[in-house]
């Protein structure tokens, strides 16, 4: 049996996660939707520590401002009263067709100051509430034909827009970070920013890219047939992991959003790895919450969800003791040695070696015995073989 | 029929492409392999202007230095008489065993120093033969699985060696820039730096980042379901367009290196009236060679080869005079005005409006009709119904 | 221009097509729903000749007789006063929750009995409305886990299921074939009978198989990688194809319903190659409709929705051309006889040859010049070639 | 720790396994090629209860008799002595150049006799062997470009093929059944017969098709996202899982061929699970050899083949202990009972029930609570969890 999840385990959901009524693309909804605190309280008693939404998952998008107050305030005080964090915020730019062709870098500038309006107001609620990060997922920033969106100004207006979001945050002094959430596609048949990679590679173009980072979501990374693992790590080592969104998915296909651990679970195990233990030769690392974003299937009812909320904290859980344990093992930590795991973290080129001297080694070049080298027994396979009887053994 | 290519094209072709023996994953080779001088002659009475080389593709690995002088002499004589330009070089880190775990990021570091000289002597050939791109396709560089590698420590030492040839070249004085080559996988499960989008972001850390940009290769951003055109732009947006690799691809399943234009048709299309018109806004232009990075498929003998070669120009010069004719079309730049293509070249705010300005516009967010900007007739379809009638009508 | 379609090109649309209101997995609805009626007479003006819908397309779930009654006479008045034709009915069980486990595969046995009952109906209205054709679509059938789904058992009530119905039409007399629609996923994680391959393997198991065939679709088999050409090919071959969903799909991903040839273009022009011009070498034909199951792109709005709906119909028209063109230019046979095309309908054993006599024929085997074979020039780059050159040309 | 395999556990490998040098697209062998009895004997070693090849695998293609008689004997000799079963022999119609288009299905007629020759030679020495089954691969049976292919004619010449194979171990009263391997592409752009339900498809077809049935190879399901488990459950559905080949695979892309369980393991399990303890409802059951088809990394030398070789069985043996505690588990009978998975064995319609009596059962439909159904809680979530228990907990 798994020991049941405290604070202490910093587990997070979105509340759209278990109050996703099940409505999808080719089907009504499914279950009921209950008040926005009702889940709140429930994922509380299931261990959470804390809770995230997007604007219009608690308020109704166009509700007047007394309206938004009263939701707000009564969202606010059930957290309060459940003892969760409201750690993160978010904003819907993707749901309301106003944002058919995008929020950002929607073609029609008058939605583009629209939806840039929307997330600067919920910035202020997001400091308001405490928040510590701003999650930007821009799901319909993207097209289906190449010839209708000039990605070039695409680019501009994206940088436009979270430069913007970034320095009234900065002008405001909150205490807020900006995420970025890339996905390949769906609902746009391409979104601009469509791997972890991209958006480093954005952010790099930014004026106040200091305070801009990423939320990698396992899934997304996975529906592009990447290495989710490998993906925090680059993260990491830019500096910019600032969250994360763990879910499972199953190969490449439609965005399933399946309980973490209930995808790809080798690859849910090493993700897991890297989050409690860090890389083998040490480095940066992740100190944020353990953020869920997920579907409960639409075959379940209210049962279903808090089972399905249950399992993703279960299976982070396990995978981490487990983890714990594969890297505690000497064995393990004899094969980093054979398989030059660790040497990998000595840089090539010698401390104070110069490119001159480098240049004139010969023992490191024409002297060099090539047929040795390429017959090394690195011995891979034995490694991995050495985590699977620690994951199944 | 398609007019003859000639120099003005800038055509060019690896010589691994139309020297590739069809030796598979899964059988033996099925052409015979001419002499590297041959193959020019030949590309060059096609009417490609260019020809670039991995150094093995020239010179056996191992040859001392005599044999290695005497084949490269032979080479440039026959690229000189035959009037092609060698516009590019590029070493092969990923074909000897000795690089079965990588050349830069190899766990074991005396394979790493051994394939930075093998680097660092090949930036030196490239110069001299005056070529002004130096591709770097790390297709060896990650892993199968997820323990064996510390990708921080990978990075690291990447980082290491990129930094590394970039201070040489700079050092020397050689007229010469570094075009990363991104692949998701293939030889390798997964191999760092898998999109464009990350080698972007892993440039942003480089210190010599000024000299390093991007080789984007067509079917490698597909493999991974991405798409290419969009890569393109986007490193266009970041200025690292140093270099292309055109070929076609299928879906997203091995590395097929079909002919240019015989994968994703419409997406080629889009790429070359990328290339040939630039955004539709303006904006950076690729101003470099049309290269080929594509294998004339194994069921074709020596006549095959020649037909797939000139295939290739063939498929660019039809696009691109589809593209211009589509560019030039009335009827397409007043669609492009009806989808607001060009209205993404419009900041979202105004010229000198202040963020306060912005926020206290009641007619941009409070006021808004957002009914009437959902109900907006993007008419995107029609648009690429119009992209589709010049391609085929 | 494309000249404009008419009743002759039997060009049929799915009624939930262009009525579909953009409500996404993501999103809510972006266009307004008219009357069913509207959208028939609208599709016959652009020159359609079918049209085909789900029942639940028509008439509401759960509609008393009396209104179900009232709203279908107006339907077939419109039908009817527009000449259009009801080629083909389907029965809706995959969107009310009910079926959230299936329709004839779901677990509970009464949700079973439900669902087999509404096809029954369905099966009544279709013969009553003229249709010959009646598409099932078992898109809840499958599962997320593997453990909650005992395969062996869905099968046999798949097959229970089938044959119940087509048993029923027998029994009827009624003019009416089943198609099958093959799906791998989406919504669920996997569905049975993924590919049409599966469901040829299926319906040779089936008591009344005879009167069971296929309704592939361009998108869905593009999904799992597959080549839909081939898919129609096999399905020709084992006489089943009964009718046909065009559409347009890029990659795998997340089902896209694109226009048709707005996807995979070159492989929209070997599909149509083959529907309106057969195998090379002659063999089955496909004579139903050409029907389309697509949906307008989220950002279009009412004129968008008819936009894509000629789109369709002009991109069909278009290929139809150029793919009569290809097939009579001599040089195009000369190329078919030069590869081998038409050598492949040659049995590989001669007319009345004995397997004694092969096997005793030397110059088969022993005496054969397999290096001359290995040799052989096919030139199928060639041929693909002067494919393109008429598609683009 | 994990048990020795015996002979008990009928493991059995390829001889192409452990014996590839580990040349791929991309690079050349790192590994030497041994005598083939020396890789029997080790596995033998290891635990292996059996071995297969390709013809090639022992005999050079082109030997003459005697030499091939001379190699045979003494490998014959190494198995014996080995105490090692050969239970399956499959012929290389995909190595030698000759076969660059395929051996039944080539374009070129000569090429397609001497394809069957070859197969047909093989097919004595598979029965002289004892081998029972005979497996075929037709990794080049198919084609790049739609147009160089007559599908029709290129699934005549198969089924003839097939046919004349299965018709002569007939003849010859041979104890032998043919066992198809679907494969999606790789090496060919698209192959003929991409998957297991292609396969199932194209047996009904066949005259001899009582002897024929299907090897699925996990991996290559994976690679068109298709679930194996379920391909594996539809073959013995259809009474044709004759054989299997197990290995790894991480999502859509080149065929990885990883050690068993090292791809995706969750599915392995469910694989293991369905192997050893059948369908949870009962029903039909494989019996035949547990078969590795798989590849040792090229980042291996000689301690890792063997270190793989014994990884597939180790897992395989976990993943059954695994199994078969999760099938024990009262808990887990008592969710197969909550959700419904037991029910699905109940046939739809009741014991002698007639369909007219089923129409007119009120209950099932016009009166039926269709909103209780749709509100059940099949509680999937927590079945799936209870197998993450048992697998990792």
């Amino acid at each position: 049996m798994v020991r049941k999840p405290t604070p202490d385990d910093r587990f997070s959901f979105g509340l759209w996660t278990v109050a996703w009524s099940a409505q999808d693309q080719f089907g009504a909804a499914s279950r009921p939707v209950l008040d926005p605190w009702e889940y709140a309280t429930k994922l509380a008693e299931l261990g959470a520590w804390g809770i995230t939404f997007h604007d219009d998952d608690v308020v109704p998008f166009g509700a007047d401002d007394a309206e938004r107050e009263r939701i707000l305030s009564r969202f606010k005080q059930a957290t309060d009263d459940a003892g969760l964090t409201i750690e993160m915020v978010t904003t819907n730019t993707f749901s309301h067709p106003i944002f058919k062709d995008g929020g950002f870098t929607a073609n029609d500038r008058s939605v583009r100051r629209f939806g840039l309006r929307k997330v600067l107001r919920n910035v202020d609620l997001a400091a308001e509430l405490g928040a510590t990060t701003f999650v930007m997922w821009g799901g319909r920033e993207g097209s289906e034909y190449d010839g209708v969106k000039d990605v070039n100004a695409a680019l501009d207006r994206y940088r436009e827009g979270i430069d913007t979001v970034a320095g009234y945050i900065k002008d405001k002094g909150y205490d807020l970070r900006i995420a970025l959430e890339p996905k390949p596609n769906e609902p746009r048949g391409d979104i601009l920013l469509p791997t972890v990679g991209h958006a480093l590679g954005f952010i790099a173009e930014l004026e106040h890219g200091d305070i801009v980072g990423l939320n990698p979501e396992t899934g997304h990374e996975q529906m592009a047939g990447l290495n989710y693992t490998h993906a925090l790590a680059q993260a990491l080592w830019s500096g910019k992991l600032f969250h994360i969104d763990l879910n499972g998915q199953r190969s490449i296909k439609y965005d399933q959003d399946l309980v973490f651990g209930h995808g790809d679970l080798l690859s849910a195990f090493f993700t897991v790895d890297l989050l409690e233990n860090g890389f083998p030769g040490g480095g940066p690392r992740y100190e944020g919450p353990r953020h869920f974003d997920y579907k409960p299937s639409r075959t379940e009812h209210m049962q279903g969800v808090w089972d399905s909320a249950e399992a993703n904290m279960s299976m982070y859980l396990m995978l981490a003791e487990k983890a714990k344990a594969y890297r505690a093992d000497p064995r393990v930590q004899a094969a980093f040695e054979e398989s030059g795991v660790l040497e990998l973290s000595q840089p090539t080129l010698a401390e104070g070696e110069s490119l001159e001297g480098f240049l004139a080694d010969r023992s490191t070049f024409e002297d060099f015995d090539v047929d040795a080298a390429a017959a090394r027994e690195y011995r891979f396979v034995r490694l991995n073989q050495l985590a699977m009887e620690h994951l199944i053994g």
